[in-house]
């Protein structure tokens, strides 16, 4: 299997195909979520009225569920979005903002792993180890650790839950339970603007809207986001001029480009 | 008449004045709509509680209301300022973001043009489409086409539903259902950024609360906002920096630039 | 005392022990004040519901309540979450966005002075004006004017709300009802950007956290903010480079370069 190719027809075909992606996400990174959606190719709409969400979501071809400023009113839209989602076939992916923080943070998450079926669950790995029971401490939205390797937390996660994990770090691992990508593409500069976790499951629904295989498609994702970054980095003097060198890069980067810059492997399984 | 001059000296009204206006309106683009707001020399204030909002809005000179991620409290509550607005007499613009997508948003559009006296409405061509009973469609919140060219749209929308109509597209059309001006100022990259169309209704927001015809205020707003980002897309080398650069625009040009960029004319009705 | 090197103590110790801070604030700043909060060092962390808000700030160094966007759910969250903060010895700083433009948002700030011990007040002299009943005028969120000068207005603020008040404006002016200090740091920019009020409000909260004395805290983050403006203020063409600018002079600035740059003196009190 050939990454950079993979993942430049995965680019090719978000810009051609232009998926609309319907985002239930916190009040802090709405704008940059749908900024970068746009910037990928593909069309956000963010609603979250109990009235509509079903209906947007059977219209869209990926559901993003984001937790970061979670209230009750919020996870009932999201369940009512996921739900539909579900029934239609439409891949959800779910970011869990903050799980292992607090106590109504993990509840959710664990509420919305339970009662949907998640494609792709792209955490931090403190948030993800608390969600696999595997272990993690979160402190506000950040990791302060897991008490597994990314790897073998991906893989362990996957199998419990259900789901593709994708635990993002300095080195990002995507697991289906049995194979396991590590992309190590990024830049340090991620971690200092808020909201880029959550701009990278954004970028991986738009992914995963087109792609067959989940996994794929989200390691994909990463690595051209995380490229984005990179390109981004050389031209930034800080987080706030690097914020727009990284929409301008996830805009601008052509699929040959992305073709060369991808560092995506297999670390179990998968074709070599 | 001479619309070069005419947008010059709104624009200056508005600098002299810093008229107030009041956003109800969505998640996504509060602070980009605040900003373009204060960009062209207005004062933006943003608020949604029920137990303040008719008195905000009657402090203001204009209202604005954007139902893109509408939920029936905020609904509830942009009634609550568009009847104050009404009965002070300070103009009430809307922005009927994804009416045609879902029911719920074209319902709430339809009870907005209803129950208050709209002075503009600004918005796609499928939402105007939708709205005017001429036909559109919308995907999310971007418009997939509508029954009617935008000039016959604008008149026929104008007509229907006693409002100035703004329909935004690659050329703007004005009408107020005798009088139709198209507005050819703009640049593509108008649609890789969100909000750019929530931003073009705060502006004309702010035209409209500094002078006496709206169609004329509305017409001169999308050409000042058009032209920045004829002037910002010079100098972006993609989304990022466009929309840096955008607000350095609304914030920079002088009336004489203005007057110089503007390209309006009127194509029925209006003064030569 | 040497506020140079005071300041550049301060940002030193943000930096290391990168304090978690528990937003509750308005939805139109989310996104810049995470970015404020990142940019100085600090975590930010934004959480409003009410079965988390009393765990999230027990968490936390430091609690912001901003009331820009109020309604009636989000000040039950707050005074869950300032009450779990004053419980837990944490402190509190509120920013009373828009007091004395609507009977609701005076009425709120009121209340949450009231009910909560408040370590510092930042808010500009209108604002501060009307809640210390010296006088004051606001409009939409901007200060018309306040009864008394800063100085004047700031200690009696302090003593008859019992708080450190920090009331900005070209000259800063902070007190605890016996020391007053002037800060001369800033950039006319910030007035031309929405939010920075509430950015500055974020950046004292981050130095509140990590400093044993509220008021020198205030001053030194006032004094690093304004002169982040004045570095961003020479890079800027214009609003949206200058905010661009703003996150890299914050991110960038060392503690040197702030001790040479800062402009504090006291103006009552204090020791020489």
């Amino acid at each position: 299997m050939n990454w950079g190719e993979t993942a430049a027809d995965l680019l090719v075909r978000v810009r051609r195909e232009r998926p609309l992606i319907h985002h239930l996400t916190n009040l802090v990174v709405m704008n940059v979520t749908a900024n970068a959606t746009l910037a990928v190719g593909a069309a956000p709409v963010m609603a979250h009225a109990a009235e509509e969400v079903a209906e947007m979501a059977r219209a869209a071809r990926a559901v993003v569920l984001n937790i970061g400023t979670l209230d009750e009113r919020w996870v009932d839209s999201m369940l009512r979005a996921g739900r539909a989602a579900n029934d239609a076939g439409v891949p959800v992916v779910l970011d869990p903002v903050g799980a292992g923080a607090t106590e109504l943070r993990t509840r959710t998450a664990e509420r919305l792993l339970r009662e949907l079926r998640v494609a792709v669950l792209r955490g931090n790995a403190g948030e993800i180890g608390v969600l696999s029971g595997v272990g993690g401490r979160v402190q506000g939205v950040d990791s302060a650790g897991a008490a597994a390797g990314g790897a073998a937390l991906a893989r362990a996660a996957a199998q419990r839950l259900g789901v593709v994990a994708a635990v993002t770090g300095e080195v990002d691992h995507v697991s289906d339970g049995r194979r396991v990508a590590a992309v190590r593409n990024g830049h340090r500069l991620l971690t200092a603007v808020t909201g880029t976790g959550c701009m990278a499951t954004a970028v991986v629904a738009a992914f995963v809207a087109v792609g067959s295989d989940p996994l794929v498609a989200a390691a994909c994702a990463l690595a051209y986001y995380g490229y984005a970054a990179e390109v981004a980095a050389a031209r930034a003097a800080g987080p706030g001029s690097f914020q727009v060198s990284l929409f301008d890069a996830l805009y601008g980067l052509t699929p040959a480009e992305l073709a060369a810059g991808v560092r995506i492997d297999w670390v179990e399984g998968g074709a070599a």
